[in-house]
């Protein structure tokens, strides 16, 4: 493939990321939510792209987009590519999309060449969790943990998950048939890092070995609340104090374990008067790490650190799991895959865990997944001023293209159909 | 005077806080702001008191409440006792007002005597800052510090300290005459301590050497907001960590300066959310010593250290004043008199700082003044669980009665007119 094609694709992705981005529920700025209007205009503009290059659209009932381009044989096994098209609110125009419109320009790189396999491009409904707050509706679907509880969710005006699909023209009934077919060999997921590694380390692209577990929990310090100018020092029990003590602890035992990421975003103490010494101190935990063990023998450092503290300062603790969910690895056979062909892109590959989650964490529960991080400038998202550097683009597409003819001339991936 | 007389004056002070407490704007709890329709109930009964002690009573023009008792000369100088009348919004039955029932029964103890001066007791009408959210308006008006600012202020309704002065049938343009006469030897103020000193101690009473000099400020340290996944630790500006590493230190200054009170009383987190890095904290510093070298050494030393913690940490730092208020010293001689007559009542007395400002504050802009504190249990105040032991009540009491017979006996007292 000449070098002109890639670079002329990338310039073009950059148009079209650009040209979903005005499909918002907001005026001057994105923001768009399962299966709200705008949702609605980036399926018209995705499925003309996809028709244009012989791929057969379908809309499933959970609200995925999905455009099959068949396979040599017009049969077989099937490669998943996709990322996500709904947004959070004030978004970027690069996360999710991007990842959508990468996979199509894929299927045109391939200028009607057939693969020994077809590739399915998915424009996931929902990852973000911003509607009904809970994230993946999209990606759950295809793996049939779309389920009744979650159907039931609302969001702020009282309607459904289930109403919202009506609402949309489609049949929540048929959501089964959104399930995954059983001859999927994997998924592929291109995705902007939404964080700044890869630009501090300067490099354009990274393979993604892993998706991180997470605890989220809140720890609560009791003291006694007093006057700030009649309660000697020695005679205090101060929640706030100890909180702070535990916030250092927190970030120090982060700062010495490889891998860990530990944030406290928030204290609340109480009454939360200047005059005041705080009587109550709440604080809010976000732990992850790749390892399932590394986070679990963190946060029982973590607890007895808290516990240790409060019992020094005679305070009482108390902590309640908010969120506990366990790491995913990604396919080390595609990771590896992943890793060549950004080589074979002419970027030093960076192998990393991503610190959030992606809709290719869903979809690992029963295909073989790995994603491919883009450079965020910045590691800016979530944000207007989110953004992707037109060559790495360009990068991540020439990437696709050696990762494609690779698996194309792989027997042990030709092979290997999925486990569920 | 006879033990009887004294324990029996204690029982009905207790009872006389406890009918003053019924007089509230508020069902059910305790709650008396500045010229509101219950302190016009306080002043009738103190009234009523007042004159049965042949005491003159009148109304000044800020709504001070002031009862004088001729010295047996008839004329010459007076001696000052008093506290103040409104309260907090649910409050306890003692806080202000134990100071105004106790200086009646002090007179009623004296039972016609007179002394070589007169006594004047005064219901300071306001002291809290509940109101107008500015303390010590009733005070303010004795030393001529009321004035058309003062005035000018206005409560949530609206209405300013002026017209509410005319609405309770007062006329502000004799709040001059309100200043106290020049022929004051002193005032005397007893108080309950509102903190936890003296009943950690074990005593009752304590004699106040000075009120503490105070600053209040708020400290903002800057760095940035970010996915508490994706990015990794050494690559965060964490405005929270910061935050929580300066309390500690503010605690531990202050637990090694002997007389240093330092608070953080809360820390705002923005954006404040579990999964996101705080790129702003804002922590509040509330500063208390009775020496203001030592409070400014301490002021500097905590500034210096919120500044290498947010220059270590790659953040930014602001600070602006709230409060800066310098330490106001008892008067000495007064000091060693109230200690004396701790000592005459049968007590071990306490020399201690107040952390409070207190009506004594003002007033010792103009005249020599002095403090007696009564233990408060549990060191429990503003709050309906407030409360006193009666036998402090009784030992308050006795030490009142010792220390105007030694006021009275005192060459060096009765020529001291003050230095107004």
């Amino acid at each position: 493939m000449p070098k002109a094609t890639t670079a002329d694709l990338a310039s073009e992705i950059m148009v079209r990321c650009q040209k979903l981005a005005r499909f918002s529920e907001d005026r001057g700025s994105i923001h768009r939510t399962f299966l709200s209007p705008p949702i609605r205009d980036c399926h018209a503009e995705i499925t003309k792209w996809l028709n244009a290059v012989g791929a057969e659209v379908s809309l499933d009932a959970a609200g995925n987009l999905r455009g099959y381009y068949p396979s040599a044989q017009n049969t077989g096994p099937r490669l998943l590519l996709g990322s996500h098209l709904d947004t959070v609110p004030n978004a970027g125009a690069y996360d999710g999309v991007l990842g959508v419109v990468l996979a199509v320009a894929l299927l045109e790189a391939l200028e009607g060449r057939r693969l020994p396999f077809g590739i399915e491009v998915i424009g996931f409904s929902e990852e973000e969790g911003v509607r009904f707050g809970t994230p993946f509706i999209g990606s759950r679907a295809l793996v049939g943990s779309l389920d009744a509880e979650l159907l039931g969710c609302r969001d702020k005006n009282g309607v459904s998950v289930e109403r919202a699909i009506e609402e949309f023209g489609l049949r929540p009934v048929e959501i089964p048939r959104a399930a995954l077919p059983g001859d999927c060999l994997g998924y592929l997921e291109f995705h902007i890092e939404q964080g700044p590694v890869l630009d501090h380390l300067g490099r354009p692209l990274a393979a993604v070995d892993a998706i991180v577990g997470q605890n989220r929990l809140e720890f609560t310090f009791s003291g006694h609340a007093n006057h700030a100018g009649t309660t000697p020092m020695h005679l205090r029990q101060d929640a706030l104090a100890g909180a702070a003590e535990w916030v250092v602890a927190v970030e120090s035992l982060a700062q010495r374990i490889p891998g860990l990421v530990a944030t406290v975003g928030f204290v609340d103490a109480r009454p939360g008067a200047t005059n005041v010494i705080a009587g109550v101190a709440r604080a809010a935990l976000d732990l992850r790490h790749t390892s399932d063990n590394a986070r679990a023998e963190a946060l029982e450092e973590l607890t007895r650190a808290a516990g240790n503290i409060a019992a020094k300062r005679g305070l009482s603790l108390t902590w309640r799991t908010l969120l506990a969910q366990r790491a995913v690895p990604m396919d080390r056979f595609l990771v590896d895959q992943v890793e060549q062909a950004i080589r074979q892109a002419g970027c030093e590959p960076h192998r990393m865990a991503s610190g959030a989650g992606h809709d290719a964490m869903i979809l690992a529960e029963k295909v073989p997944a790995a994603m491919i991080f883009l450079r965020t400038p910045g590691g800016i998202s979530h944000d207007p001023a989110e953004s992707v550097y037109p060559e790495d683009v360009s990068s991540a597409l020439g990437c696709g293209m050696h990762l494609l003819e690779q698996l194309a001339g792989s027997e042990e991936f030709l092979t290997k159909v999925h486990r569920a």
